[in-house]
């Protein structure tokens, strides 16, 4: 018997919470079935899924700093990589104190939340077979999988994220609010959000649609990037009084190409691994759809984002090239698991589309997203999530209603958040600073010390 | 029972057809006989062999990326940026619209291509599969891997293909018939290559061994170089009147450093993927000695190359022994599952010596590749596809026919869809874009727009 | 029946020994056992996981690199690249010429070290069993995986221990001194301490842990790299004649940025991949804690060096963050399978703090560490060392013989060849070449030969 999410409705989701997920399929399990593949040959299997796919998430952290840390001017270069090692670091310590209970533990059948509890840890049963009780191992084994390579797998979402926010708000924002912040958003936002959904909470229960995340992680980051750039304003000088815009060219092409390249690298893992088990065929054929869709996604919204970019931004544009590239790859990630191409390709190229447009519209609002995170991780965001009825059937209202809640909680916890800490700590660095680069003003190491640069004129 | 394709002569390569490998296997197997990895557990480990391997390959994209943007110069960093993520994209979209019917699909024994219909896609039995249906698994089981993990293995096998191409003609070959070539290459070109081999076609019928591909992959990407190079000719200056040689060093070696790194490690997927099977003890042996031989051959390329790099190149040479890496990497490639590790040092240091002189060669022919592609992707390949008989036994002549046939397919076919693209859409940039750099002429945006840069002097 | 180590004290280190370790696990197996996962698909498992993860611990040199050559001067980045790129392909010949054999192959118990035979390779029942002979499966699966597999995965780990030297001593040593000195430790020095270890040597036989190598080869690396730094002395300038320290900041922080990421991405094989088994529950369930361990070690080294840095260093410091990771996964690599995650953190944040004090203490020492290699990875690596048996009990005294029998030996024999080299090759480049830069002088290839850099002033 087979670990096979596409059985029963909604699992992928269902899937992700260690407890109630589990129940359900046990019962589905006709008693005394003769294993195709044997039971602890599938823990084995599925833990390991989580572990390897994990990995290859964990990696898309540094694929954001390279995507952040070339387009930002180089003297803001440094603070930005310091903001994305700690970021990944202080979800990690956070999704262990108190969101993954908070996100998948005890929440209730069309609940808000889960446990209040501190610290999250593997299981009686596991410590038992570590110390050698072999009557654990059955107990052990019913679980699936390994309560830490779940957590583990959890764990690299949250960062994720995470990462999406740092890019929007780069080169304005103080170290240690950006920090205080992050500690909010994964111990608290980002988790009530999951709670909801994967944790089998109420938009579970109403059968809202996001296979990998398209809404619950990447729309998340933007509309609490958004929330941000709107509290703590545009880089001085990016929006001109007499109406135009300062072009700010990223000051190393292929390092944020090189980011580019290991986001779409480890989104394999992102939605490879959210099928959550490869305990069985049906698994690894849906894992094997996955990335060959998550694969034509992205190679449709680079090839039409290139295509589009003349006309729309009046050249052939690399960036947009990238960006197409993250937009395709965000848009697939609600449905990867669809089984047509065709329309793998169609959502690719349509969120890439929407990104290229939105670049230019969120340039016409005047909001200044230095990376171009909330066209790429926003709107495709929305617009994936969407399609996911479209392309494979689902309740376009339910889907909606998830993409509008979460925006609404995201944004507004985002905005209180971010109010208060202007009120507080301050969220924005002073004008001087900004004129000096965060580099030498907060840390004191410029990212290129010994290169000439030119003058950041204005 | 295990799929070993040791067992069958030329399995490695008849493995890799969808349909008649598994006929072949399935007639093989003694009827009755006790599994001894069960065979849904085969099947995922099968699967999963393609899916994970094939991620480091998509990851060899990045390396030969990096490798590019820091060899050529400054002003066209940005433009191999966007070539190389543009071709991964079209190398994608092309294998699943027309390239993989035409490589796998239908070929009969002997016979020159496949299947000239449109789109591939899961099977009929899988789609059932997911949808629940039971019955349908022992059919999917029986195919030994499912459709599309086989499909995301080959298409990153065609990228790498493509990224080959792109090094060589760097700087001087403009953006949009540089996209067209690799349409005409990753639909038509390589996938007939493929099916003469391992889609099961006349060189797979006579015997020919190339396991990983030294000629189908690298040397098919050498060949197609080196025709554009001869048809758009060498950067301007490179070649001096007086008969001497411009010195173009690479404008940012820390990145190309990186790019080679980033290949070592995906051609372990490269290779080991090869195997094309994990559901038994002989297919992990078999793969495990393929690492062994694969790190032991690139190893003794770069010892070698540095070795003799003084005496050939006038000095100890980092980018020699960059080169050399690939070059052992290469030439192991025909034949990495040879079991006896002290060929496989032979022959990388054998390939990295043919590729050091052959860079001096490229040179006095006055062919101008920018990254040594051609010296490092077919003067090596080709030593590897004839080492391997030499080291494993097999008929050189049967080798030899192989190499002059891709040989002369690829290199007249690359050189019609060259003349014909110089004809109308024009092949090489103006001289005033070659001045200038093609990142601010054609793109718009340099690639490090706040360093300052010397002149290029010529 | 699963190849589970937690059930034999000491297993983790035993199971490194091809030969002894798996003779104790046979003889635990209840004869005629029912085979929960069936001991071919172990076999598979198992090899499998030496393989992917050995890939990933592959990566780390990467890592190393990047690390290394961002934080060099430009003007002998272009060296960095070259050596690091060097040692790996040394440290992998060397180990299958003489290194395995020395530190695996025919230890006796309580012994100091291997067979002095030369070349290492696949077993004859593997070549059988390649060769269509399935009368060898049996004995093949009985050695629980395959030979080469173990080999490439004990090979990046003398690849590690070499990387962690070429830090130090950058910007100062002759390329081919340096050399000569990795072949000895790779060679001789490292598996003289592997065989008395994870060999089954005389400090197994005490009971010493350790179990991915904090002592065996980030302290090792860390003592080699000491008594470099003594013999060769620091960079011209670098202690100022009035006491004063020249700061030397990274030539290129997102590189250095890059390569903290690739080596916390790289040590979840490290860790995860010395469970040594992936064949069952317990070990799957092992290695998922390894992997929680391991993150939330490094996790709390960076938040903890962050927030250190400006009382102890007098301002937040990025280095300092980056290599608090670092020593934060120094220091859980001796007992990362412990399974209470609290004092993972504690493990990490005690490390963090001892590094960040530690390269403060280098200063004063006067020693010049160029990358901080010998506070990240040797003051952590003792810590994390002394750490297991706080954590995870174990007899303090063995661990601090331990420590210190690698400690005099590696710094021993290490003095011993750098004052051999010194007489012979000569250790030190000349203060001409220092002064212009090794790129230049030793190379004839600048790292960013077209960027205007800044003098070198002192």
């Amino acid at each position: 018997m087979n670990i096979k999410p596409h059985c029963f409705p909604g699992l992928g989701r269902w899937g992700r919470h260690s407890l109630v997920g589990l129940a359900i399929l046990l019962l589905c399990l006709p008693l005394g079935a003769q294993a195709a593949v044997e039971e602890e040959t599938q823990f084995v299997l599925n833990s390991f899924s989580f572990l390897i796919w994990g990995v290859l998430i964990m990696w898309m952290c540094a694929g954001f700093t390279m995507l952040e840390s070339g387009s930002v001017r180089t003297k803001n270069a440094s603070v930005i990589c310091l903001k994305n090692i700690g970021l990944y670091s202080i979800a990690g310590l956070m999704f262990y104190l108190v969101g993954y209970n908070l996100m998948y533990v005890g929440v209730e059948e069309g609940g808000w939340f889960g446990s209040l509890q501190f610290l999250y840890g593997v299981s009686e049963d596991e410590i038992a077979l570590l110390n050698g009780q072999e009557e654990a191992l059955s107990s052990v084994v019913a679980n699936g999988y390994s309560t830490m390579s779940d957590w583990f797998f959890q764990m690299v979402f949250v960062a994720t994220t995470a990462s999406i926010v740092s890019g929007t708000l780069a080169e304005r924002v103080k170290l240690w609010s950006f920090f205080l912040f992050i500690v909010v958003l994964t111990a608290l936002i980002y988790p009530v959000v999951g709670a909801w959904t994967w944790g089998g909470g109420w938009l579970s229960a109403m059968g809202f649609q996001d296979f990998a995340g398209s809404t619950i992680v990447h729309s998340t980051g933007g509309w609490a990037a958004l929330a941000r750039a709107m509290v703590v304003g545009s880089r001085k000088g990016k929006f001109r009084e007499d109406g135009s815009v300062k072009p700010t060219p990223p000051s190393n092409v292929p390092v944020v190409t090189l980011g580019v390249f290991i986001l779409w690298m480890g989104w394999f893992g992102f939605n490879g691994g959210s099928q959550l088990a490869l305990g069985g065929a049906a698994d690894v054929v849906a894992i094997s759809n996955i990335l060959a869709n998550t694969n034509l996604a992205a190679a449709a919204g680079v090839v039409t984002a290139i295509a589009i970019s003349r006309p729309i931004l009046g050249r052939v544009d690399l960036l947009a090239g990238l960006n197409g590239a993250i937009a395709g790859l965000v848009a697939i990630t609600a449905g990867p698991d669809i089984v047509d191409h065709n329309w793998a390709i169609i959502i690719g190229a349509v969120g890439a589309a929407i990104c290229v447009t939105g670049l230019r519209f969120m340039e016409q609002l005047k909001i200044d997203d230095v990376v171009g995170a909330v066209p790429a991780h926003l709107f495709a965001g929305i617009w994936g999530t969407l399609a996911v009825c479209i392309a494979a059937g689902g309740d376009p209202l339910v889907q909606l209603t998830g993409i509008l809640a979460v925006g609404v909680f995201v944004f507004t916890s985002s905005l209180l958040t971010w109010m208060v800490i202007e009120r507080t700590l301050g969220a924005r660095i002073s004008p001087a600073v900004e004129e000096l680069g965060q580099d030498v003003a907060e840390l004191g190491i410029e990212a290129y010390p010994e290169f000439v640069v030119m003058p950041d004129n204005e």
